[in-house]
């Protein structure tokens, strides 16, 4: 038995306010509630008696055995699965030290939720550690971010933070895409930097790019030639990071 | 003044059996529209006046003016927009001999029209010229991959045949991505080959796996200690065409 109060709760996790209020967030479905009970403080599990049959979760938080029917109902997801979980969110605090000697991405006013959640995944893939986000990214714990990270989100920092301040502090290079910029694959890429991505309408803010050191392109083919404009977001996020990281793989 | 039976038109093209039966599309939102204007044969064009008046577009088929209520009533859209479109699709055969020489993608049961869209867009970008889809590849008409695709539906040809036949009979090399296969920056990869990319489940299927000659991986980092799984589909498509196409480049 579920109260309305509980239901109430999880309701308001769809919202930044809500979330903000908490300090939790929301996670649905198998997949991605088994990828984050081992990563994060759980403090709810709503699950089918299957489900929790199957599973046999342990958790700080409590844990209610309802029918799907009712599942169906809390669900914020088009095709409710059989288990749903309120996590806390872990600290979002970096300071330029914690981040020295490595190669983080800074997301310049990122606007789509599945953009951020596929960034959050190849950032997984390639072993970085902080994404450093401007305070207008959209949210990290937006349950349709949370669904599409697979688990990425219990792995890999999210701040926000002013990137204007904060990227000079680290005293790290600071990269990124630009059409007048090197081929990449023909570029000094070091170990540790930093790569923003910029927003999917506007590019990289005109104070973020006067900071940019590194200016990168990744080349169209035939160069110039083709009839396209751009790249998504996450698509360049994911050639850079390749690029940045094959240089350590000889 | 727009017709009952014209909207039912525009409507069925929503699905996929009244695209197959009218040969069809539906492009919606100025960018989108305004992409393929030049590239494919238009045969209904629906707009306000403002949009008609600054754009003066000249196409085959007829112009319909209305007003914003109405384009919002017909609209398959969250947000609709000035103007809609119905485009006559391509021719979509290929022989084998169209490809020789070339660089093609072969899709695999791609399910998720976000996926088969940017997919489009990396393709357009990387001079790709021929998207080879298994018939149970989600329809590259569907308005959800048309709206994702930035105009690179009309410069890109997709068609859908029997991967395992249509790609031995090109007589191209076959790549894909294995977790066992070969780092992919330090493989050889000719100028020319077709890269099977798999379904976003499941992989590449049994049949076609059978057929790769140069299975590739895109290393994770630190290689084997991150615990992410795998990239998504369209992320894996934009690394691989990059590193086919660098060694082209210098």
């Amino acid at each position: 038995m579920i109260s309305k109060a509980t239901v109430k709760w999880i309701r308001s996790l769809e919202n930044k306010k809500g979330r903000e209020t908490t300090g939790q967030f929301l996670a649905e479905g198998h997949k991605v509630v088994s990828d984050l009970l081992p990563l994060l403080e759980c403090q709810l599990l709503v699950a089918t008696n299957a489900w929790l049959q199957t599973y046999k979760p342990r958790i700080k938080g409590e844990i209610i055995e309802t029918d799907q029917a009712t599942l169906d109902r809390i669900s914020l997801l088009k095709n409710p699965q059989q288990v749903l979980a309120v996590f806390k969110q872990p600290n979002s605090l970096v300071s330029p030290e914690d981040v020295q000697g490595q190669l983080c991405l800074a997301l310049d006013t990122i606007q789509d939720p599945g953009n951020l959640g596929t960034i959050l995944r190849i950032a997984d893939w390639f072993g970085i550690h902080y994404l450093i986000c401007s305070p207008d990214t959209v949210d990290a714990y937006n349950p349709k971010v949370v669904q599409a990270t697979m688990g990425a989100i219990g792995r890999v920092n999210v701040v926000y933070t002013p990137l204007e301040t904060f990227l000079p502090a680290t005293g790290l290079p600071i990269f990124g895409t630009f059409l007048e910029g090197t081929p990449i694959h023909q570029a000094d890429l070091p170990a540790a930097g930093i790569v923003v991505l910029g927003n999917e309408g506007n590019g990289i803010s005109k104070p973020i790019a006067d900071l940019v050191q590194g200016k990168l392109y990744i080349p169209d083919y035939p160069a110039g030639q083709t009839g396209s404009e751009s790249l998504n977001v996450a698509v360049a996020t994911a050639i850079v990071c390749h690029e940045f990281r094959r240089r350590l793989q000889g």
